[in-house]
């Protein structure tokens, strides 16, 4: 068959451009005679691509001096234990973490195995995550070593629109589902991290700015849990997920000709914008859970008046080539993800199939 | 320019009709409208591709029942710290090493940063790891949880011909760069773990195969440090590298439809005796550091009398089409790596440039 509309919420679609490219030189990159995945991680070849990957993140993201940009493997999930373990720990037990879904109640029982007092700065956990807490409801400890947020949620469809101001206590965010699809001004943050498979490539590569007074504070970490040890070693400390980081660079490439980080925010809020309209003016037929001012413009969260239709709906909407749209099984409906490879061609192709279907069954 | 013969230790070659499958997949795979990298690690696509890779490995290893087969992310490099970590600590704090080699030097350094008790059950390093202690050389602590081997050591050329025996001490193998070229008995291993980027696949997945009476010893570990957690989702605690372990379920299936483990034994007992012949009949000008009955299959280490050469073998290697066999800086001099990937042609070829190379300096 032909390409779908793909609204999986990660490993999520990619640019065609991307795959078109990785297609092409998947057995001669470069006129070096072999596959990315056959070279070695120290040739020149190879450097080539992780450092122009590396330049990319810094360039398209804005990343100031002072930060190391690190390529790492275990994803976010990997991350939730590495954070403590670097950043708190030793003389600082205590952390904060803002919980505003199942990600970073995750990310915060991570922290409670290894740390003593770990705190809840804020919750929306009592209004079933469908928004995000006001900065006048969060509670900091000025003690912490961090405070922890996840800056958009891909299972209740919320997003962070502006990160809180902790003072000197370093922000430490996941942004795994909106990194580069809006602008994050870095300089503010301790430590972001992101796994790459919504909006920076493929799964198996973990991508990690951290601020660099920030490392090196545990001694007698496991190297491979040891941000310096990384950064010490360019993420070269033992063979990166080669073949993930090429086409993570070959992703940041695509999103630089398109204009930058400030144009997929313009298309990203045109496509939620449209998807949102139609979920708000159907009279009720489908519903979004997610507060208007918390909305994610990432994953469009929704349901249907009427869940006897959801097969239905996801079936047809298969049918038509939009997949993946099945809701997560804690909010259940419907569930589109629209990471910056989603092209509005194909949010104006679910408008269009949920206005139809709607007709038919409102 | 054409494919080239690429003798790197890692990532390595590739088989080509690996790399046109997933070339002619990439934007389409199985019908489905999209890559492999595109999909949801839950949908049914990636779990008929995920299924298939584990039952590809039991079938080619032998895996027997009472074992579970999982793909994590990390490298051996990881894989130092968590057995450590999994298999030990707690009640048994003593790990016994055996050190051939820079990686078995490596896990047992990250072994010492976890357990109190770390010895060396028999070591090389007095004879710059150029032979493999025999079994009456080693001393096992029957009170250890584990002892650890590196089955083949890339830097030296030096590989076990068989396991000893640890009696009712589980035994840990690093098989990162022998794996699947030789049959293992893996009902005699407590766990096996080897990084992809040899012998399976691209670097950024790892396989581990673990004997399940070894799972859940330890309590309070991070998940993803956890091989119960991974056991439990049958490696889908978080989202796995799902292009590396796509890529690794073509490998294996292009092992089995050359023969098996035992036709890839086969053919790297010729490649390698066609190899280290050529070494051993030229006189004297190439030479072999590792000791005959110690030599490695994989890697192929080989030093020129005459270092002076070096640099002259490289360019016109290179410019015959044979890549990345400059040799490891703490043995300096050449290593062809030829694992399963490298056809019987591509030694042939390297024989025969080092013959001409020979004739034209000897």
């Amino acid at each position: 068959m032909g390409r779908v509309f793909n609204f999986s919420a990660g490993p999520g679609a990619l640019p065609v451009e991307v795959l078109e490219q990785a297609r092409d030189e998947m057995l001669d990159c470069a006129g070096t005679g072999m596959s990315v995945m056959e070279m070695s991680h120290r040739s020149e070849a190879y450097m080539a691509i992780i450092n122009q990957a590396e330049a990319s993140v810094r360039k398209l993201m804005g990343v100031p001096a002072g930060y190391k940009v690190l390529f790492l493997q275990g994803g976010a999930s990997l991350q939730f234990a590495m954070v403590p373990m670097n950043l708190a720990g030793g003389a600082s037990q205590a952390a904060d973490y803002i919980v505003t879904g199942s990600w970073s109640k995750k990310a915060m029982k991570e922290a409670k195995r290894l740390l003593s007092e770990v705190r809840v700065a804020a919750s929306s956990e009592g209004e079933k995550f469908s928004r995000i807490p006001a900065p006048e409801e969060m509670r900091f400890n000025p003690d912490a070593a961090y405070v922890h947020l996840t800056s958009n949620n891909t299972i209740y469809g919320t997003e962070f629109s502006a990160f809180p101001d902790t003072g000197k206590v370093p922000l430490v965010v996941d942004a795994s589902s909106n990194v580069l699809s809006r602008p994050m001004d870095i300089g503010r943050l301790g430590l972001l991290y992101a796994g790459a498979q919504k909006n920076l490539g493929p799964s198996g590569v973990t991508l990690v700015i951290v601020r660099e007074d920030l490392l090196g504070k545990r001694e007698g970490l496991p190297a491979m849990l040891d941000y310096a040890v990384h950064a010490e070693n360019g993420s070269m400390y033992n063979t990166p997920p080669t073949y993930a980081i090429y086409i993570l660079g070959l992703v940041l490439s695509w999103v630089e000709k398109q204009g930058g980080v400030a144009e997929m925010e313009r298309r990203n809020l045109r496509k939620a914008a449209l998807l949102y309209r139609a979920i708000d003016e159907s009279g009720g037929f489908y519903r979004c859970p997610a507060e208007v001012g918390s909305r994610s413009r990432m994953n469009v969260a929704f349901t249907l008046a009427n869940p006897e239709l959801d097969k239905s709906f996801l079936k047809l909407a298969k049918e038509a080539g939009l997949v993946s749209l099945k809701g997560h099984r804690s909010v259940g409906g419907m569930r589109a993800s629209i990471y910056n490879a989603m092209p509005e061609a194909g949010v104006a192709a679910l408008v269009e199939f949920m206005g139809v279907f709607r007709a038919k069954h409102g």
